[in-house]
């Protein structure tokens, strides 16, 4: 058996500062190693070495404490535009591109509205090529390199080759997209599915932290899901696990937009809530197969109100939501179940109908001890995620092409 | 970083070298060597502490090869008696207690009639330690002591407590047997699923060895579920993930023997075919409850001879089957679903639908590639992959009792 050479453990401390010093902030040296347990002399000589690399840098010492006790810590920092990555976030119709610096905050971020639906392969490289071309000009002029990119998408997509399976935003299936996108920006390029990056977001958040077996369901056009067990995201054998919004509700039931009959997205959707509200209700004018906002808004708001045409819709939503709930407890077991998501915004209107189902379905020991949770939305929590996930991934990269920078 | 001693290094090349013997058979020091990575002095330094140990013995070498070239190899094998465990399998109505030997091997197999469901958690207790006291007076004489026991018990467990939660075998919940059990035999006492025994038996087999993203489904009086993730059970945050059975097929559908409606074992078990099948169908006098074997036979022999109730009730098991499996594929995204059990006898009349329901729940990408295959069921199974785990769970032990043996 080879022992681990210094070298490794000493990439693995520097990434753990790196890390450490992204997740919490400006940090002392001596918490640094406490937080890591790696001893001083470590950290010290780590921080010289990032420090003349210019990743990290040197605040300013602090005023002498008030009481006269202790000398103030000098803190250090990641410096913000060592590096920098962008998230690209594919959903149907829109196309969000958001850029991270190297601390993680978020420095920019944009939407454009795309008709998703009539491009086709070619189209989309091409729009993702000029799209992010774009942002380089006019946003990425103030960082030392672009790291890595990510692209979050709805739908199945392999992240091992790169490849979008299938998603409910593109008409045509498995393109190959993230090759060609690494080749012309000289970058690593991730793909992602879009709840798997807010998955991996919420997990980091100190609220989740005793809960590593972590189900996320997205509500909104379409249902997502993303299984982290242990931590880890869960992607099956070819990465289409995790397919909550096409499980069954009932067989043979209500029409999905994949086609099939039945599955939790036909009744829990935006799209199948509207569809379900458009005849016997009056509604405001629009795309009733793609509704938007405004138009969710003003549903969700009447059955909040008590209309009971709206009512009823959203019950039944929150029944099939509740039945696919009650499978995942059965075959997950987490510890806790979070929903979120645009869609969240008819929560209150499916809750009781939702837990009325699990506990319907399941018998107290398969219901269990799992906490099930609404989490409020915010449109950029995909692209948030997609920034974490894309800076841990290229951090390595990072210390070697700021190293190479300064032997040359 | 601690740097890994050398100790832990030849405990793990040793234990190597135990599971290699265990899983091949008789075996050559530099085949030992080579199949686990360990260097030919290091594979003669372990085996000459083993043979003192007892724990393993030398073939008489082999006569010289016909062709004269080469030395005859001498060949080492493990010591069968050295030490043994115990699998003790709890279903409706029946125990079971298998002896396994420390190679590996089965050395006696005892089934016994007891009414399960009339024992409160003492009877239960008592009747466990009975039963494996006696095993040991007229079964274990011959080996030099007892490793480990194994129970191995339908329903929901907490293997880390040792408390079996539910199981359709009790009419009681939440019984801590492991604890009481291993300080009357001092040994390990491990507690497992019994689905689980035979997917980590399954998934030991070459011809399951590329498919790490397991699924097994056990048809029977219930319906269990066992899957591995990159070979490792899963087991959820309590134990009680992979509940298949009590997954859904049709909320409020046919009551189950959990008490509620609509779950796949309401449709597919033993019971449910039974059920649905006593009144039109004239069948084998019974408790019709808790089918027999004989009564299930009949069932599915008018089945596969084309009577038209028996078929529709096979069908329709099959339907229910079909959306389970469905979503699990849409969850999971396995590399192989194997279906087994005692109720794989009417599979040949439930498959035909189980596929039409799957291919008509699912779109291409997300049936995706996994097989889906039955696999012929043996009764011993369950208990020799609970022997199998029992064995690997306790070589630890069993080496530290050696050695102490010997320098005592």
């Amino acid at each position: 058996m080879a022992l681990p050479s210094t070298d490794t453990s000493r990439h693995d401390n520097t990434l753990a500062v790196i890390r450490t010093l992204r997740d919490r902030g400006p940090a002392a040296r001596v918490d640094l190693g406490t937080l890591n347990g790696i001893s001083s002399a470590t950290v010290t000589s780590i921080s010289a070495e990032l420090l003349q690399q210019g990743l990290i840098t040197e605040r300013p010492p602090e005023a002498p404490r008030p009481n006269g006790r202790g000398r103030p810590k000098t803190l250090i920092e990641l410096a913000p535009n060592a590096a920098c990555v962008v998230c690209v976030k594919l959903s149907i119709n829109e196309i969000q591109l958001v850029v991270g610096d190297f601390a993680g905050q978020v420095r920019h971020s944009e939407h454009h509205t795309v008709s998703t639906l009539t491009l086709n392969a070619d189209d989309l490289e091409a729009l993702l090529e000029d799209k992010i071309s774009a942002l380089c000009t006019r946003q990425l002029t103030g960082f030392q390199r672009l790291a890595g990119i990510c692209l979050a998408v709805q739908g199945v997509v392999s992240s091992q080759s790169g490849t979008i399976i299938w998603s409910p935003a593109l008409s045509f299936r498995n393109a190959p997209i993230s090759a060609r996108l690494a080749k012309r920006f000289h970058c690593s390029v991730l793909l992602e599915n879009d709840a798997n990056c807010i998955a991996s977001l919420l997990a980091a958040q100190p609220a989740y932290a005793d809960c590593p077996n972590l189900v996320v369901i997205m509500l909104g056009y379409g249902i997502g899901m993303s299984v982290l067990i242990s931590g880890v995201p869960f992607l099956g054998a070819n990465g289409s696990a995790a397919e909550f919004g096409h499980s069954k509700y009932q067989p043979d039931g209500a029409l999905c937009a994949c086609g099939r009959r039945g599955c939790i997205e036909a009744y829990a959707s935006d799209y199948a809530l509207y569809r379900a509200a458009a005849d016997p209700l009056e509604l405001p004018v629009g795309d009733s197969a793609h509704p938007s906002e405004q138009q969710m808004q003003a549903l969700t708001q009447l059955a909040l109100h008590g209309n009971p045409v709206a009512k009823r819709i959203y019950a039944e939503a929150g029944r099939a939501l509740g039945v696919g709930i009650a499978n995942v407890l059965a075959l997950f077991n987490p510890d806790l179940v979070l929903i979120t998501g645009s869609g969240v915004r008819g929560f209150d209107a499916m809750q009781t109908a939702m837990h009325g189902a699990i506990d319907n379905a399941l018998v107290a020991e398969l219901r269990g001890t799992t906490r099930i949770e609404s989490c409020a939305w915010d449109r950029d929590m995909t692209c948030m995620g997609g920034i974490a996930i894309a800076l841990n991934a290229t951090d390595s990269q990072t210390l070697l092409d700021s190293q190479t920078a300064r032997e040359a």
